[in-house]
């Protein structure tokens, strides 16, 4: 038999929320908004129970507590507002409260009027020995109270007064008998970070077509004096593929041809050349300068620049010079290429994380963080992160949060989905997704449904395209699909993004049938892009961009509900946080007009179903009265196929100068 | 900066099954049945992974491995069949498979036509690196195999035929480099049973009342002259109430009346007088010798003894004097009798399990265990565990299973739902459960499923009474409901149970009108059956026994499939084992006919649904040809509101002597 260590402590605390794989990984939080812990906090028998939230910043020592509440079935909830960025961790403990117990079974037996002179001196020992854990007045008010309850000269009724009375209670409620306390197992770790982190709108470019002159390169000046164009479409990020000297050696050219000319500028993500590697600039995008005017300009009109972290080395990389041991070595003294069997990459290296060298790699790689978290960017859309060791993100997202809290890493993994969550567990606060090509409603409502349940640590970005990604639905839907899109991945998720201005001049010519990539796609080419044509989509995404300012339903992912439609083609769901309601009604056929009946979940709309209530739609300004759960809707892939109404239930009284709040 | 511990390692292992929180608690199996384990186990990138199994019997230093199977999304998978009771462990591995990533990668590149000689020197270096974890023959072979690989003078046809040729496959599988291995963090346990832990049929009876002659106490000598009666029901388990010598002190008569007269027997659980506590034996219901020649009896006709174990005692118990540290003390120098305030138990002391003493106390409880195993008791019927602490659970069962892990504990807690799955994550090999109050096919439906997902660590036990649960569905639905709630539990639960003879005897006058109370129950007093009733429910009960004792899909929980009745008063369900499958249909209408037209998932029920098939009813013997899956069933209360079927396939060839296997 082993050692007995008996015990006689008898709450038992599971399931502590949130929890990422059991406490393995910490959950995601944002600054601001309160953190809900949750846990099962009970014990053998039917005493009362008490449970405690400990919580504290991960760099301080002490811990905050908080009461937590009895939500019925054993379970205990509190909640604290985390005040800073960066890890914070809490603990759950609970006790036996025999005071309550004890006060409970009194009242229980003076209402059945049960003789309960012993039950009085119970008490009094029970108060008699929190005298001990007070002090000063509260000490001397519970050793008078001691008292009283166990003076059998002084009648019952007036001894059960004073137990049953609020003095008792709140004094013995702030000095608890804490000495069976238990803990729950482990230290839970939850993650702040910045608002933008969840809520970001994403606007990608490529600065080298962005010359005001055709056929000059574009420079980080040229971006700068485009910034308006961005800004006024309601963007908050800019984020810009790999700014670094591009390779020579197997340089591509056009549509991914292998026979470059000299004039072709290459693919950024092959990066690094005789000018620098991963911390320098390619000289025709500009100057170190030029880059921090950018980035200046930028920060100044309220657009974040966010910069590409692609770990990968083109052959003419100094690294590649520098440290083969990062590389795969081939027999014949080369250095091992990308693969994807029988494809070659000859123009990119990828780094081996099974080098020997492990430390050596990690730090150089966190090193390129460093350099341009201190230049400044504090926003990395990471290249293909599922192709890189998880242990290294584990401990570089780990140090750069534990530097710099406000760093936000932004995962490109189209993979698969474990991968993919395995990122979001690793640390990184946002995440590409498979919404491109999510299009039917019930394809939408089921990823929807995934994603909610992975919420504690993936954030999902929404993009609708991106320069690899040209989907089918937008090749083939037109102009109705490119709305669409858009409305749907900023209204369905917290942070989204486009690449532009494909997107917003509906580029939509695939490489060839059956590819998602771009025709004459700038990941190979200059391009020159005619901002003002007439049918551009700027104007209505600073509509579905304004929308999402205004509104703080659209700002966190939750409060998603769908709703009933009698049309497969369409989709009708709303979000919904604290008094803010946004309906949103989707035609996801490009081709025909579709119509549908709406059944409404009116209590999720936080709408009287009994009474009239006005939807007002911000992309047309129009204006609607509805009534009940049952309303119809009609859309026109000619139009704008789409509504994002702002619900505005009546006000009772006819005397209010705007009848819907 | 925290130290760097870089690592080159990439295999990523998550998510094992079977876990019960994570691995804080060993999950349950059964002695004969595979253990199937399944993780999530990927690396980043694209590269072949491998992934093995290692298991143990706690007992012994050194593990077993098995290779595991990917069955997608990043699963994988294999099983383990324990060859002994008690605790087992197990642990996942794996790795990144450089030579299969290889092998992959050579052939998609022969097929495209590419060049693969750098590729089969790359291959000679990795069978070359294999000799060195080779012995004899396979080392040599290895060296030949790299030695011919890498020899540009031969054609790269011939290089590429070895290189991808099964010889080298099983050499390199059978020599892998297991340099870049990872581990599951932790290792996970599981608690493998004896079969009756899960499949088990219990019969409760008061040894008092089993007297040959009315008005004489009961013996245990009664009860082995009874014990034919009760194995020819086809029972497995005969539980008894506590054996032990009943408390004179607030002894409760007939009824729960406060005032016992001399000759009333008193309740059972009122445990402890002057002769004696939890290892005596009442003297009125025979000597240790009587109990032991009815224990060797019961065994001999396979019925196993349970016997009650309630950790409480009554005024006069030896340890009231003995060990007042273990009760609560009152003011006024008395023990603390049990409580419900208002309502008071004096002739009951609970034990206080935050006694000053509690090693003492837990060796003491252990001992009762210790006690009445050594007198061959191996299954023990736990009164209220849910009223004594998690930890000395914990600790109790823990040196029980490691002494006698034959031992099964049936916890009987009726109370909140997370306290119940405690006690089956703390060890308790069996649980009672709510299916008594579970009446309509909805709330069965639904508390199916809530089981399913507990059922890792909490074996459900049926019972459809208990001498304190008489339920409404019992009192006022005559013999039908009598039949189809035993039909319930002894098809929908691998362990159930009845307390009889009040079960066949369709015994069911309450105490008072809404209370679950038997009026003049056995726990107060002598009762007297008339076992050779002709209504007696034995015969159906015999019928309902023998269909689990002949079917596997019967004797274990899962492969439970509901199937689509149009009739709420119809409720229809499948169980599926192996090749076995047991069709089973109740109006749960106790007062009316009720027929419907049944929709079968002819697939879970492993019949071709364009064919025949035959369904044989087990309680009548009667037989059906039924086809497809609409079928219409009547079933009268008045008859056997219920069918057992066992579903048989047609065979195809009509010269087989029975069509249906």
């Amino acid at each position: 038999m082993a050692k007995l260590k008996a015990t006689n402590k008898r709450v038992v605390i599971e399931a502590v929320e949130p929890s990422v794989d059991g406490g393995r990984f910490p959950a995601k939080s944002t600054l601001g908004d309160a953190v809900v812990v949750s846990a099962d906090v009970f014990a053998d028998g039917h005493d009362r129970i008490t449970a405690v939230l400990r919580h504290r910043s991960s760099g301080t020592r002490s811990w905050v507590e908080v009461g937590m509440t009895l939500i019925g079935n054993d379970r205990w909830q509190a909640r604290f507002t985390p005040d800073d960025l960066g890890v914070w961790q809490f603990t759950v403990g609970g006790w036996v409260d025999h005071f309550q117990s004890w006060r409970e079974g009194l009242s229980k037996k003076l209402e059945a009027g049960v003789d309960v002179s012993v039950d009085l001196l119970i008490g009094g020992q029970l108060v008699e020995n929190a005298v001990s854990r007070a002090k000063g007045k509260a000490a001397k008010a519970l050793r008078v109270l001691a008292g009283s309850l166990s003076d059998s000269g002084k009648p019952v009724s007036e001894r059960s007064q004073l137990a049953l009375g609020p003095d008792l209670d709140e004094l013995m409620s702030s000095h608890p008998d804490r000495s069976n306390e238990t803990f729950s197992e482990g230290i839970w770790e939850i993650v702040v970070d910045r608002e933008k982190a969840v809520f970001s709108t994403w606007y990608e470019l490529f600065p080298r077509s962005w010359s005001s002159d055709p056929g000059r390169h574009g420079t980080f000046g040229d971006v700068e004096r485009a910034l308006p164009y961005v800004t006024d479409m309601g963007f908050d990020v800019l984020y810009l593929p790999p700014v670094h000297p591009i390779g020579e050696t197997y340089r591509k050219g056009p549509n991914n041809t292998l026979d470059a000319g000299p004039e072709d500028p290459g693919v950024p993500w092959a990066i690094g050349s005789g000018e620098g590697g991963h911390t320098a600039i390619n000289p025709e995008l500009g100057t170190i300068e030029e880059f921090r005017s950018l980035r200046d300009a930028a920060h100044a009109q309220g657009l974040e620049l966010a910069l590409d972290v692609a770990f990968q080395c083109s052959p003419d990389h100094p690294w590649a010079k520098e440290h083969p041991q990062w590389f795969k070595q081939r027999p014949d003294g080369t250095i091992q290429y990308a693969e994807n069997p029988p494809k070659k990459y000859q123009d990119i290296y990828p780094i081996d994380f099974e080098t020997d060298d492990p430390e050596g790699l990690w730090l150089a790689l966190k090193g390129v963080f460093d350099h341009w978290i201190g230049e400044g960017i504090r926003i990395f859309r990471v290249d293909n992160p599922h192709t890189k060791s998880f242990p290294f993100w584990e401990w570089v997202i780990a140090e750069i949060r534990d530097e710099h809290p406000d760093v936000i890493l932004l995962a490109e993994a189209f993979t698969r989905p474990k991968v993919m969550h395995r990122l979001g567990k690793v640390g990184f606060n946002q995440s590409y997704t498979y919404f491109a090509w999510r299009n039917s409603r019930s394809e939408i409502i089921e990823y929807m449904s995934d994603l909610a349940e992975v919420d504690t640590f993936f954030r999902p970005n929404f993009w609708p395209n991106t320069p690899d990604i040209l989907t089918e639905q937008l090749q083939t839907g037109g102009r109705a699909a490119f709305i669409t899109r858009y409305v749907l991945a900023a209204t369905l998720s917290a942070s989204c993004g486009i690449y532009g201005p494909a997107y917003e001049l509906t580029e939509n010519l695939p490489l060839r049938q059956g590819s998602e990539e771009y025709l004459n796609s700038e990941k190979y080419q200059i391009r020159d892009w005619d901002l003002d044509h007439p049918t551009s989509l700027a104007p209505l995404i600073r509509q579905v961009n304004r929308a999402r300012t205004n509104h703080p339903a659209l700002q966190r992912n939750g409060g998603l509900v769908f709703h009933g439609t009698d049309n497969e083609a369409i989709l009708c769901y709303s979000r919904t946080r604290h008094d803010d309601s946004i309906l949103v009604v989707v035609n996801l056929d490009s081709h025909h007009v579709q119509s549908s009946w709406l059944d409404l979940d009116t209590q999720a709309l936080g709408i009287d179903s009994d009474h009239q209530f006005q939807v007002h739609d911000l992309l047309t300004d129009r204006r609607y009265i509805w009534e009940g759960p049952r309303n119809f809707v009609q859309l026109d892939p000619g139009g704008i196929p789409a509504h994002v109404f702002r619900v505005r239930e009546r006000v009772r009284s006819e005397e209010s100068f705007d009848y819907f709040v």
